[in-house]
């Protein structure tokens, strides 16, 4: 199933693979395509894409789930990649929530919120039991206490020092997406990162885009074969100039990050 | 209820100011969160962002509501804060429809219209009539003095006079935007601006980013704390990269206003 | 009907030619405004954009069609344009098919799946039999042909050579975004421009906005003018802040190509 998409030679076999690979991805059998739109999602997105070595089904789900959340996926698509992340035993129902707060603070409250009900469809669709998440914060707390544990915690996620929560932005970052979000045990450094990726590439915002993707493979969290393999996951999401604009930044970050230079070196 | 977020220490009273100001907000009693994202609208999003001070609840609503519209909020979150703004009396129904166009110029027709349309279904739930809105431009009218009066509120609203408008893009700019819609009575123009600044933000656009900010400021119309507390508000709907690249432009031009340079200064 | 919107005097001329207009491009007869926003769109969108001369009424549904896949419109606004191409013949259903793919390339898979619906939906309503559209690549192919092929597609496109295809956003966009997509006879390259067009200017990424919109004239596929044209139909979909910043690279291009420059040039 992992072997490159280059070494496909006959249309039968590509679209062979296609539903093959539909079939995990979305947790229903695949339905024979109606439409050229619907048959390039069969013989490209999962035939060619999702096919690729290099970047794991785990990771995959995380970005086609928080890019399908934020790049205008039908909900009945969405819901798909919720099935078959739960169906295959990708994410559990307690990492799905965890992600779809990290996709809130990253892309929005309202796109969190997308992928926050579409696992709601799918757990009832499943009929699961809620998810045993805990709370946001459940024990009172010491206010320096928290911007301490907010510095500390975006130390370690960027790699670099906050600098002082000194505006009403700041000190949000500081106390909620570092001093609580982050710090939340339900989903693990790694799998954020791939959320945040999304949320970042998204933004289009170049300080961000640049210091997340060089923070993901200077922590160790993120490969940087795997992070050439993500932009080609996200791109179908997100179309190929956004795409296009992500590969140039990862191919100057893997640069920095070998040669030990900070984002901004 | 205006008292920072840091004095809070116990999740129990974060957890019931977020009861309260979603109530407000809402127009709506709060439903008890049923999952995590759900929560930390409650926790965070209310209890730690609509909470603050330095600005005032029909600025938050402006803002809310013009970024719900364009970051993939529901549409029933969106109902939500028409809903409050109505029932608190931040806006009237007027000042909503003349929101819905100024939102439809800065972040395109599509997204007045989603705000149009909730405008709709909050005004039917609460039984409204119509609001008496003037019409786009009641009288015939010359089209050199129209050309006059845009150039005439495109300096006003800018702080700078307007180049000449020698391509289409410019001649709509000066013909409907300025020499139309910024000059209805029905919305003033401070709360024109919030409406604008998200719609700028949201353009990822250098230049209106800058110029747009820059104008909020020198027209005395938005003050600079105010504006640095506008991207946290708006952050919760953006999410955080976005409004990271906002913040840093805002305290660029908090500096130039104050030292009376122009935004390219 | 295609004389310049500053010869209108009086508001009854404009909104009837609003109203005749609206009925062509949707393809059903206009509805009497009910809120300030509609009244909007056909005193200014339909009246005073859709009106000028410049840019073809084929090129407007185009860009209509991929904006407002992309930019947050009602389905029922997207079937409405659908509705209009197909009545006025502006556009056949196989071409909308091919559109619908050529969106998905350029604003991703989600984008072009909201316009692929839409042709659905509107296909059902006329009664049209299925589109005969030939599949992706129906026989066997060497894959070094298909890179050979890739490469060709892209300096004829893009009017330069491509770089060699070293990693995996690199490889899809040869194999199949130029070897495959582009290299489909079902719909022009002039129309497969305009769609592009939209795609770049969405992703906010400075190359494929630059190069795309020099690509579009350096190729002969688009006049100058009709560029100029282009940044206020979009406009009106995607806002005029970032129509601003199309605005100002369409004049850099045109004065590059004018002068026989590149787009980096």
């Amino acid at each position: 199933m992992d072997q490159p998409a280059m070494t496909l030679l006959d249309p039968r076999d590509r679209s062979a693979r296609g539903v093959a690979i539909e079939g995990d991805v979305t947790g229903r059998a695949a339905a024979a395509p109606a439409t050229l739109l619907e048959e390039s999602w069969r013989d490209f997105v999962f035939a060619e894409v999702w096919a690729r070595p290099g970047l794991p089904r785990r990771a995959r789900f995380l970005v086609a789930l928080a890019s399908a959340a934020t790049c205008g996926l039908a909900d009945t698509q969405l819901d798909d990649f919720v099935r078959g992340a739960l169906t295959t035993e990708a994410l559990t129902l307690v990492e799905l929530r965890e992600a779809a707060l990290h996709l809130a603070v990253y892309s929005g409250w309202g796109n969190g919120g997308r992928l926050d009900r579409a696992v709601t469809r799918m757990s009832k669709e499943k009929g699961l039991a809620p998810a045993e998440v805990p709370p946001i914060r459940p024990a009172p707390w010491d206010p320096e206490e928290r911007v301490a544990q907010g510095h500390a915690a975006f130390h370690k996620v960027m790699t670099f020092p906050p600098g002082p929560p000194s505006n009403p932005y700041l000190e949000g970052i500081n106390n909620f997406v570092f001093g609580e979000m982050w710090r939340r045990p339900g989903l693990d450094e790694r799998s954020r990162r791939w959320i945040t990726l999304v949320g970042v590439c998204e933004s289009g915002a170049d300080i961000p885009i640049r210091s997340h993707i060089h923070a993901a493979m200077a922590s160790g969290n993120c490969q940087p074969a795997e992070m050439l393999e993500f932009v080609l996951q996200y791109g179908t999401h997100a179309g190929w100039p956004k795409a296009s604009r992500i590969n140039g930044v990862v191919l100057d970050m893997i640069g920095k990050v070998e040669n030990g230079l900070p984002w901004h070196g």
